[in-house]
């Protein structure tokens, strides 16, 4: 197996003037043909804010940074702090005009790096019982 | 922004004898802490074998390799060849011992690189109307 794989940033995140969108770069505009169809999408951004080594070393933390949560692995939380930054969010579309997707909401700083978008298909795992800890 | 980020492997599905499984590497073990608090988990592994030039500069593609679905934009689909090689899957955790994951099942090859591993929240999007296209 490769010990690295490269990630491109494919657009940036924009939140200005209480507008919230996603700005995908002209050269990846043609991958966009048909996400109107849709509703929802599954957003990969990248938690630029903590690509150093430090933060991408940091194995374990509490929960919504709450210490009276306990400890927990990163692969065990949502965290921002993880091996790898990918960050994973479901948004609704209100309007897709060119390269631009406008978005109800995103919890994004604004000028994250997007590193994919998927259309959102309900998977099946949530017709079946969901078991969650306390702490969620 | 940076022009690209790096990824690292941090486990590797594998498929044998029946059974499926995430082998998480040792240096990465404390990052699982709490995670058999959850049912499912969210999985990121990497399309590895679509991992060169031709087939990330692929942005259009027929729906489920059918010729019959319409010519999507690939940020409209699931498909395997995108821009950044990011599968997402969620799946039912059926035991955890030490560093491997023993899943029901996942869509992927033997050998796929895991590249971030994520509780499962099921999202509040879910609760809102969903519209999908002829093709799903």
């Amino acid at each position: 197996m490769k010990d690295r794989f490269d990630i491109f940033p494919v657009g940036v995140i924009r939140k200005q003037n209480g507008d919230v969108c996603i700005e995908i770069f002209e050269k990846y505009g043609d991958a966009l043909l048909g996400l109107d169809d849709f509703s929802h999408i599954t957003v990969c951004y990248w938690f630029h804010e903590n690509d150093n080594h430090e933060k991408r070393n940091t194995l374990q933390v509490h929960p919504r940074k709450d210490k009276n949560n306990p400890l927990r692995g990163v692969f065990a939380t949502h965290s921002p702090l993880r091996p790898n930054l990918i960050a994973i969010s479901i948004c609704k579309i209100l309007s897709i005009k060119d390269t631009t997707i406008f978005i109800e909401k995103i919890d994004a700083l604004d000028g994250s790096p997007i590193i994919d978008i998927k259309c959102f298909i309900p998977s099946r795992a949530l017709t079946s019982e969901i078991k969650l800890p306390d702490w969620v």
